[in-house]
């Protein structure tokens, strides 16, 4: 299958590189200095680091050296979980119940090596977070809040700024995860007044294996990759230049926000069409509360896994989980906590847009989805 | 500057990358899927990293299951100090004086947080590791043993399938740093049985961003970056498609015998060049003992950094110590642990060599050191 015929809508679990951002990491790639060595080759490909960080930081209103580049997301979030407790000496953890896994996970792992205890919050059938009960249980004793932006796989958008503002009452560091917020929403991290935000290159049309970690001036931070005199001694590693090109220049066009609406605009499109097409579904989670571009559907009496290969046969890409996720029987843990049954998570999937899907793209793979849904329930 | 002006001569610091392997990673930089999704371009995407797998273990004679893909050498080498003492719950780890920082380092932060103690193993005029030293103290207290493959800075090969020996009658782990290995000399981790090996991509003209940990079959391991089920869940974090397929490539185009000969001959006429034109110089460590390609050089009376900074002006990149040191007043502390003075390792320059230096480079280049050192000489 070519691919002019595919139609990507699993964007939640990663984008298609833009043209422009391969073309500046082709030049990267050519620019094969170090940027650590003092010779004019090190010095030149130390200038496409510099370049690319003040990118990210206009991107999120922050200052350069507030940036630091890690290998993605994830290692971003583990990160901020371990340096938090090694800093705080505060085990105890605060996140939500629909975390990623990389928050979810590295709690429990750091637990068998520094101890971390984690705490995970509610959410509402929209996946709110429970303020309430997040009020009433923070105390100072807590070393961390992690509480993601925006859900990777129903959307919702959490009210980071009130949530800071109640952890630092209690002086608590607050790290949130901003992965699927990037590219569908605006993030200010002066207005946010978050200590800690991560983001991930690929998921607003960077390429993968690069991602950094915001830190806010004047919060401590500890290293978990050491070994060398980059970022200032806290992440070290020879700099992974390509990536870190990409990712600027990823940031220097991410969407604006008439492109964020237009997504918002198509996701909607494609979901009136399956309503007023196909019986019996459901949408996961509150698009009012959600970032532009996530449908998570259930269809009632199907089985997600075996439609989205039927979907991937005749062209169309989403998705049945997380990508993180997938190839596991697992129900997703976002839908349980909404308090979706098992079976409804079996038959949910999740349809996610970017500003590469065309309103031609949608239209044909409504016409796909509803032929697919239409067979399966027939056989079933 | 053009690039055809500058004569290249740190390799030791990074490679450039080889244009087969852009070209391979252009094609990934297109290939945009998430290699764990489960449609078509998921799928697309994940044969292109388990071909790279392939062609890593090939050039290493692994398995391919036994390559988990990282973001570079330096958290290969922190995840192995990291999980060698969550599995075997002992926390001391021997290593040589002359190891990379990302070892040294790593152990002194990972001793904030889980307790880490390092023990150095002395190293010889030569830097080879002192055997009897290391023999003596091996006990099964000990969690790790981690030594470098071959030197960053003087080149030196260490008798790595002896020490593992050494370490395996006690029951203990054994890491190899082969990161300045690959590309220079024949890595078999069967031959040489170690437990753990890393490798950095960019080392043998992959790109930077992405190196490997290679972990024999049944070796326990602990996940540093959880969060997914990419590669078995031992290190979570969407996969890094085109810097794994890089990583491939350069490791199917690895240097033969014949090129690491020549890469030697070629280090060797540097070094008779330089001997015959250059008065008060010394080679740092035994080229008889280590890999081709690196030739540090003690210019008496002269200030390596001051002289590094008017080579590049004029076209010739080499490098004062290690790039991950650059940008410190400290002395190396390889040299130092070879007996150097503060002062010599203060004259000390790397050079370091590629199958891409050619003759010319090499001629051109000493004309341009001849009269730098001469220069500087008769200014001082």
């Amino acid at each position: 299958m070519g691919d002019s015929e595919i139609i990507y809508l699993d964007n939640a679990a990663t984008t298609k590189i833009d043209s422009a951002v391969i073309e500046k990491m082709k030049i990267a790639l050519e620019e094969y200095g170090n940027p650590n060595s003092s010779h004019e080759l090190g010095n030149r490909a130390k200038n496409l680091v510099e370049e690319s960080r003040i990118h990210v930081a206009n991107m999120i209103n922050a200052k350069p050296e507030e940036i630091i580049f890690t290998s993605g997301g994830t290692e971003s979030n583990n990160w901020a979980v371990y340096s938090s407790v090694c800093t705080t000496k505060k085990r105890t953890i605060f996140s939500s119940e629909i975390e990623h896994h990389s928050i979810h996970q590295s709690i429990h792992e750091f637990r068998k090596s520094i101890g971390t205890k984690g705490h995970f919050v509610p959410v509402n059938a929209d996946g709110e977070v429970d303020i309430n009960y997040f009020q009433e249980r923070m105390d100072n004793g807590v070393g961390l809040v992690s509480i993601m932006m925006a859900n990777n796989e129903i959307g919702t958008i959490q009210p980071i700024k009130k949530l800071a503002e109640i952890a630092h009452r209690y002086g608590i560091l607050f790290h949130t995860d901003a992965v699927q917020a990037a590219g569908k929403i605006k993030i200010d991290v002066k207005d946010l007044n978050v200590d800690m935000l991560s983001l991930s290159g690929h998921k607003f049309h960077g390429s993968k294996g690069v991602g950094i970690l915001y830190v806010k001036s004047g919060i401590n931070l500890h290293p978990m990759i050491s070994g060398g005199h980059q970022e200032n001694g806290y992440r070290a590693g020879t700099y992974n230049v390509p990536g870190i090109v990409g990712i600027g220049e990823a940031a220097r066009l991410v969407n604006s926000q008439e492109i964020m609406d237009e997504i918002g605009l198509k996701a909607q499109l494609f979901w009136v069409g399956m309503k007023t097409s196909i019986s019996d579904i459901e949408r996961n989670g509150n698009p009012n509360l959600s970032v532009p571009g996530v449908v998570n559907v259930c269809f009632k009496g199907v089985e997600a896994k075996a439609i989205v290969l039927e979907l991937s046969k005749r062209g169309v890409c989403c998705s049945s989980g997380s990508a993180c996720n997938e190839g596991t029987t697992i129900p997703s843990h976002v839908l349980k906590a909404i308090g979706c049954s098992t079976y409804k998570s079996h038959s949910s999937i999740r349809f996610s847009f970017s500003r590469f899907t065309t309103k031609e793209d949608i239209y044909r793979a409504l016409e796909i989805i509803v032929e697919v849904i239409k067979e399966h329930r027939e056989k079933c």
